[in-house]
């Protein structure tokens, strides 16, 4: 605990990644206007000028306000690094938008203004009335950050001190936490800025009384049966686990298994960690350290979470069904921002950045396409016969904007401060960062990056001479035979190097395609492997490999034989020049099931597959089994 | 088709088999009081006195009809074969209400009687009122070949002119057909007790008619439309395929894919067999047949039916995931309806018989418990922490009473007559069955089979002397070195044999474990294998094997090493003995990857899991596979 690192402000990293250039600016010219062209035609954008009125169509819902906040927030983000007056007036627009809708006690909520008045406050376990307060925190500390303006942020604390007068266990206080976690990591981001220890008692006092049963009950039933319904409340869908879909059925310490709503779940976690690691609390990071290792069992290859549709959440250990899997892509973000909080916390445990790396290139980044326009809410690893193609918007439509805040703040991720000052690289993606050290000195630092199709980067510190800045340089995801050049080895997942102005290092690692092996208990995909590449997960794609009739036909040779070839031109159209991989397989003919000629397989990064019109796709492919010959005399079914 | 077979009277059939003694007891002294107790508290009983007024709460679902009807049917069934007359006195009280509640057109249904009495045939697509006719007009079929009285029938016929001249082509008629196929198959099995044409005439116009798209529409949309809904209305299932998720996007004829809903397609299926047979059509044979074959490429190694709970029905082919799987257990039951029909139409294709002899031990039975008092909805293949047990009852309660018809009707499946006159020994359960051959001679087969858990069986002719029975003995699924004794060999599927009165035949087989391994596009289960002795699918269940911490661990030997034990003490509290298997295998340390010491594991038949407390199972099994040995630097997920 005593080395935490510390997040670096965003302003300070400008991203020249030719590779992130492309998908930020995806995101900033795709995503974010056809968001909110949706939000205007459904009319949740104008929503908070409350202007609904009871008996009219299409009454704003329960989480509008988060959807609003959410696009603020990623707006917010691309406009700290450049400068975009249209985007900078749209912002401005929600901005004043939400300052009307605030009451005078300081609340604000849509939903619970126009369409329910007088039913705050009595269904946050189901409503997420503290979601949206979370997400416009979130959205105004964003804000602040990028215009130093108070305008939204003042505001925001003004309703949080209002939660914090309805929520506590003081007399007359309702002894509630969020149904839908967010608002806690918001109050603990607010409070690293603000440095209110107000925030950090709220968020305190939301993850310590989440899960109680108190003598007079759990606070969900107490808020159930005060609305006059069963115990078992709201849209709980069915079969889900009682409470501990919404991770409330014990105390965080006493947790050992992440269970329930994915995306609930990984804000929670993300909340816990981050107060774990301010607060310095040892029990509280021990849980966070053991709901990691849960999390961990219950992961997807691709960093994606979530094996059950029904509760959009977890299921036991290992079980990871590919057709039927939920995967969704908010939840995935939110792995994103728990990986990044025990990071923090553990700088030299490089399990945690490795995470980072993976979920981002493979789980979040599939969720969005490649022009930014179309999106994924879920993302099983295999489809069949379905020819998938992505959405506009959804009814629920937390992804969208949530994909593109994500991205939009991605500068933080790429380095850390470690306790010591040490600038920590956590991702090679090229860049500039300005780092301003505690001796006042200004200086920048260079990384130029190969990535993530070519293995390799160069780090460069320019500044005044004499200055020095200790650098740690951590080995990625998929790379082999890591070394820095004129740096004694390190351990194995990283060097640690001291640099002085003006001087470069040069950082070799390779990437080669790579088999991923199923956990012995994910007998789901028993026989099979999955490709990976650098920090991708590989893929067929149904309209790369039209000789294939089925998917579930190919088997890949052992030991593989792959070529690896750059396609110049099947996705010209969104700048992206990927490495594809060509692997030998052989098809297995399903009415003789005898092995069939050897063909060669196309296999792309999983994120890029569904943009080229309707299509299937496997990530994990049987190989071919040397113990396992095909006897025409065998039982099949 | 000249060879079709036809039907046996179920009174002229004796069942003495020890297992199904037992069985058919739980299901007449366990089932149908549970399920009549159910009826009576939860209204489905007494709802056809029409006594429900609006306003009043529990009103009358849709398909109590059926509930009734189904539970009346497989009483029916077992007076046919033992007087009782305590269930024969409510029997006749079911009449009685039925009777009752019989408007003066003819309409029978309580639903739209009392409930919404203004929207009679509004909504056939999905509300059941064509299907609860045809449940109810089975009953009266079984009721009349049990009583020979018209008390029922008599209504129903009424019922039925009066559905006639609803439902046609003709000028001022509906263009429609049941939304839940069910009504169909009941008309064809009337139409061949009472050769009345009508009623061919109208099972003929809803096969025909179904999936047209006429100029005027789609009916399905042409109802929405005068509803006023959308043209995609009803409580359809989310993502279920428009149509045909009621195998109603285009006319039989056209249709190459058994798709949506499982028990709505047996049951149609079913239909559309029996109308081939019936009419001799020999393009709608065609088509029955192409849809066998795609039924059986979607069906489970059980026999049962319905890999995507969704929409309760079909996904693609070899498609059969394990935890996630339907597998309704009246999906299977519409299974052995529909192979039934195959069976008469193609008696010396085995496949037929080989489906109904499977899905009848295995993907029925596992739907009720070995008391006969619970049940299950869907039987996915495996569970995981889910400490599965079996329910009283359910709010959609189809699949209990129609375990009981299936049971309660169990003779008929045991012998077909021939075109010929020859008699066909379809399953080898010990029984009496009294021929009446076309000569007038009386003459009685006797069954003695050491079945199910032992092969070998024998069968006696009696009657008077001189005279003479063709006998077709089938292979028996699972049965080895299938030999009848002084027979000259038939060919690979059985033998015909002429017997003389007063004479035996001793039918020689065995049964051994056998392994049953996946299709190679059901990969799924790449790398494991279900095991199977005589007609019986074997699991391993949690509570049989408390040494493995999860199932999904263990790893069967190759080649298979088992021991066949019959366990008199597990559950002879149900009198069952079954053979049980012990297979060597050997279990894999989920944190370390390394195989550990060898072990045992016990196998039951499938159907008798989940009857000792709250449990977990799995049918496919991983075996050790010389190929993959266990390396600990792969890469796991």
């Amino acid at each position: 605990m005593a080395s935490a690192s510390c997040s670096i402000p965003l302003s300070r990293v400008k991203i020249t990644s030719e590779f992130w250039v492309d998908r930020r600016h995806a995101i900033r010219h795709g995503s974010l206007p056809a968001i909110y062209e949706q939000m205007k035609l459904t009319g949740r954008w104008d929503c908070l000028k409350l202007k609904w009125k009871p008996g009219e169509p299409n009454p704003p819902h329960r989480f509008w306000d988060s959807d609003i906040a959410k696009w603020l927030e990623a707006g917010c983000y691309f406009l700290s690094s450049d400068c975009d007056h249209q985007l900078a007036d749209l912002v401005e627009e929600a901005v004043s938008n939400i300052r009307r809708a605030q009451q005078e006690d300081g609340y604000i909520n849509t939903y619970y203004t126009v369409v329910e008045p007088s039913k705050r406050w009595t269904n946050i376990s189901w409503s997420h009335e503290l979601y949206d307060a979370g997400h416009l925190l979130e959205a105004a500390l964003a804000h602040y950050e990028y215009t130093h303006s108070m305008r939204l942020l003042d505001p925001l604390l003004k309703y949080i001190r209002y939660i914090g007068s309805v929520f506590g266990l003081a007399e007359g206080q309702k002894a509630g936490y969020p149904g839908h976690q967010e608002l806690e990591l918001a109050l603990l981001k607010t409070y690293e800025v603000t440095g209110d220890k107000a925030l950090l008692e709220l968020a305190n006092y939301f993850i310590e009384e989440r899960g109680q049963h108190r003598p007079e009950g759990h606070y969900f039933d107490i808020e159930a049966e005060a609305r006059g319904e069963s115990p078992t409340p709201g849209p709980a869908p069915r079969d889900a686990p009682r409470y501990s879909y919404h991770q409330a059925d014990r105390p965080i310490r006493e947790i050992r298994e992440v269970e329930g709503h994915s995306v609930r779940a990984m804000y929670w976690l993300t909340a816990v960690a981050s107060l774990a690691r301010l607060t310095k609390d040892k029990s509280l990071l021990a849980a966070a350290e053991t709901l990691w290792g849960s999390t961990k069992r219950k992961m997807y290859v691709t960093g994606g979470l979530g094996s059950v549709p029904a509760w959009e959440g977890f299921g036991p250990d290992y079980y990871l069904p590919n057709e039927t899997g939920y995967l969704e892509t908010c939840a995935a973000i939110g792995l994103v921002l728990f990986a990044y909080q025990m990071l923090l916390i553990s700088p030299y445990n490089n399990d945690y950045a490795d995470v980072v790396e993976l979920a981002l290139h493979n789980a979040v980044l599939v969720g969005v396409s490649l022009d930014g326009k179309r999106f994924f809410y879920d993302n099983p690893l295999a489809t069949i016969g379905k020819h998938t193609e992505r959405s506009t918007f959804f009814e629920v439509s937390c992804c969208p904007a949530n994909v593109s805040r994500l991205i939009g703040s991605l500068g933080k991720y790429i380095y850390t401060i470690g306790s010591d000052g040490a600038v920590h690289v956590n991702l090679y993606i090229s860049s500039t960062f300005d780092i301003k050290q505690s001796n006042g000195q200004h200086t920048r630092m260079i990384l130029e990056s190969n990535g993530p199709w070519k293995g390799g980067a160069k780090v460069t510190l320019a500044g005044e001479a004499g200055s020095e800045v200790r650098v740690r340089l951590r080995r990625p995801l998929g790379a082999e035979s890591f070394r820095v050049e004129g740096a004694s080895q390190g351990d194995y997942d990283g060097v640690d190097v001291e640099m002085t102005a003006n001087s470069s290092l040069t950082i070799h690692f390779a990437y080669n395609a790579r088999l991923i092996y199923p956990h012995p208990l994910n007998i789901d995909n028993r026989g099979c492997v999955a490709v990976a590449r650098g920090p991708f997960i590989y893929c067929a794609e149904t309209i790369d490999n039209p000789h294939v009739a089925d998917l579930r036909s190919v088997r890949l040779s052992q030991p593989l034989e792959v070529t690896e070839v750059i396609d110049e031109d099947s996705f010209s159209e969104w700048g992206v020049k990927p490495v594809v991989l060509m692997v030998l397989a052989s098809l297995v003919h399903p009415e003789t099931h005898q092995v069939q000629e050897k063909t060669r397989l196309r296999l792309i990064p999983l994120f890029m597959w569904a943009n080229r019109g309707r299509s299937d796709m496997r990530v994990w492919l049987p190989v071919t089994n040397p113990g396992e010959t095909t006897r025409s005399d065998r039982v099949m079914k």
